[in-house]
């Protein structure tokens, strides 16, 4: 049983956390953000797969190597991305700031960033707010760290879990960044989980990576794996449970449990928040040969600008779905496959449904949440994947994001 | 040496046309059409990848697997996809009703659709067009044939050339339609191409299947791969020319660059009327390992929504192209990479181009044509992919489509 609380990410035991405004973003709302354990914590972490990764991906995967950190330090509004060799200088530089400012070695500091790609940090200002973020920490500071992590988003992506775990009480959050440049591959944009359960570094790892394929990773909001994605988790130990060394413990499973769902909670809010979305799918595909089948089948009409738009316009043009299962290359069947929209059926076995009915279809579409399930009727896998509408918003907000 | 002539497809000799408004379209405008040859002619196609092929595409796979066809009856308006097995027959009914009024097997006529996918076509309105279509046929209807393929196309696609084949000379003449859907993977949506030229049925597959490699699969307005497409040649041997055997001939070399000039044109002229489409762009990737690569590369720049709005709003946020290119799955190393953008040299390995001023990008980004270079730095392979930008026109297009 898991009870939400308030607190964000400083409500587990041991945590502290600060965002400052250093003068990166031009609106004068928070930029840079640290999070620390006041003691040694268990660390893992997943970065996007993009081979362009950004230098604050790379110093941060060697850093999470040992299993171990006590610090995230972040920026936003520069993703320090294609930036070369002075990139990769600049994010050392960060970490070894924070590190300093905090006692800690670099290593057991990651760092991450985002905003616009192909601009070196203006390092002068970053130094300054991150001296200023670690003079700042505190056990309430959740709220401007999470500030700090925001680039197009609209609103702050945030939960805290309490739950029984081995019969103490641990406490799990997160916070997260979308809006746009959403399709993580193996992780998404930026995520950080706080936790004081104890949770042996290879155990914390597993289960970072099973709950990121089910959350994280069944989202799109528009098709683009970014540079700089990365979720990270600490685990400092602080609620007093024997530490978890064992997948096949119950202890293993109440953990994995919380840790997936706060992934999925962050990762629908992301959704939520794409940018110009007017509404929020969930797209079920049920009856695949394999889950890499129904995930590929689900993922492409996520991906679809045809079906994305068709939403946004609440046009019942149903055949675009079915179109981009066609497409997506998993195994299909025309004659096999049936399709409904909101709990309408339309197509039953490649046939479209007698009680099928234009204008129920464009009612259904009139909602704000809404649930497309295509079942391929070949096998028993299923997947689920999160995405939202394309709007003349999101053309916008694109068209003119540097500008 | 090709000289651009008039004509249409009725300009290669022995060719006839029509097209006439049955009723499927609600705008009055042509949407059924015949091209027919007076002579037995060879014949080779290319189709869809979509696992939900169209019926109309699963008769005419099989009727144009003798490599002969006389005729093609097409309809606009309705895509005749996703309609089960009332689909099939309606399909087959097409091409038997052309068939029996122009005195033909019913597997020497190929059938094709392209409209609304999910709705079954009128049959009685159909039978009536065909037969009107052909009672019109003449060497003349090339225009009335090609406005009856066109739906959401803005302009019509067509292109002829004269050229010397063996001696003789030969016409060859095509005509196409975009605009939405348009993601090829083997074929694209509409395009029919008719020649005197006399070529042996497995050498016109093959010269079919390399030059659309090298053109309609080349291009992508929205990453769509529609149900229905389908590009089909029918060459009659009424330019007098010595039969083409042997792909080692010069006048398969011949035959295959008025045949690759053809597609490409035709390819080119789709995206630059792709939906909403205010601008035409040409990525380049160049040093890549294979041209597997070249070509996954580009086409992830091509498919991006993030790149494709920046173009559109003009916005200088050339990293989005390389975040791409980083994503593909296309073997690449950053500090290897360098992008241009119309001419203007931003990226050198990996790092920004100490020339490079957002002001200038801005101008060049101004053009309506704009050649994007990326130079992975590896090997020798390159790929062209042509493409359009993403525009709030293209989000209300297909927000309204059906209604």
């Amino acid at each position: 049983m898991l009870s939400k609380i308030t607190g964000g990410i400083t409500a587990p035991q041991g945590f502290k956390a600060a965002g400052v405004h250093c003068g990166i973003k031009k609106n004068g709302k928070e930029d840079v953000a640290v999070i620390y354990s006041t003691v040694p914590a268990a660390a893992a972490a997943m970065f996007t797969t993009n081979q362009m990764a950004a230098a604050p991906v790379i110093v941060s995967r060697q850093a999470v190597e040992r299993g171990k950190a006590r610090a995230i330090v972040v920026n936003s509004g520069c993703a320090n991305a294609c930036t070369g060799e002075q990139g990769l200088a600049d994010a050392k530089a960060m970490a070894h700031q924070a590190a300093k400012a905090l006692n800690l070695d670099d290593n057991e500091v990651l760092v991450a960033s985002t905003g616009v790609i192909g601009v070196t940090l203006p390092m002068e200002k970053v130094t300054a707010g991150i001296s200023q973020a670690v003079a700042d920490l505190s056990e309430s500071g959740h709220e401007q760290a999470l500030a700090a992590i925001m680039t197009t988003d609209t609103f702050p992506k945030s939960c805290a879990y309490q739950y029984s775990l081995g019969g103490k009480t641990a406490t799990i959050a997160g916070i997260a960044k979308g809006a746009g440049m959403i399709h993580p591959n193996m992780a998404t944009m930026l995520c950080f989980i706080t936790t004081d359960a104890a949770v042996a570094p290879e155990l914390l790892k597993l289960a970072l990576n099973q709950a990121v394929e089910l959350s994280f990773n069944m989202i799109s909001v528009d098709g683009d794996t970014s540079t700089n994605d990365m979720v990270a988790v600490l685990a400092n130990g602080q609620a007093g449970n024997k530490l978890i060394r064992s997948a096949d413990s119950p202890e293993y499973q109440e953990f994995f449990q919380a840790l997936k769902t706060v992934c999925t909670e962050l990762a629908q809010l992301i959704v939520r928040d794409g940018e110009g979305a007017t509404k929020f799918l969930e797209i079920n595909v049920t009856g695949a040969l394999t889950f890499a089948d129904a995930k590929q089948a689900a993922m492409a009409i996520a991906k679809s600008p045809l079906v994305k738009t068709a939403f946004f316009g609440q046009d019942p043009n149903w055949g675009r779905i079915l179109c981009a299962v066609g497409y997506s290359g998993a195994k299909t069947q025309p004659d096999r496959t049936s399709l409904a929209i909101g709990g309408l059926t339309i197509v039953v076995n490649g046939q479209g449904a007698a009680e099928f009915d234009t204008a129920k279809l464009k009612d259904v579409m009139a909602a704000k949440d809404i649930v497309v399930t295509v079942d391929l009727g070949l096998g028993d896998a299923a997947a689920t994947v999160w995405t939202c509408d394309f709007s003349y918003e999101y053309v916008k907000i694109n068209g003119e994001y540097t500008t």
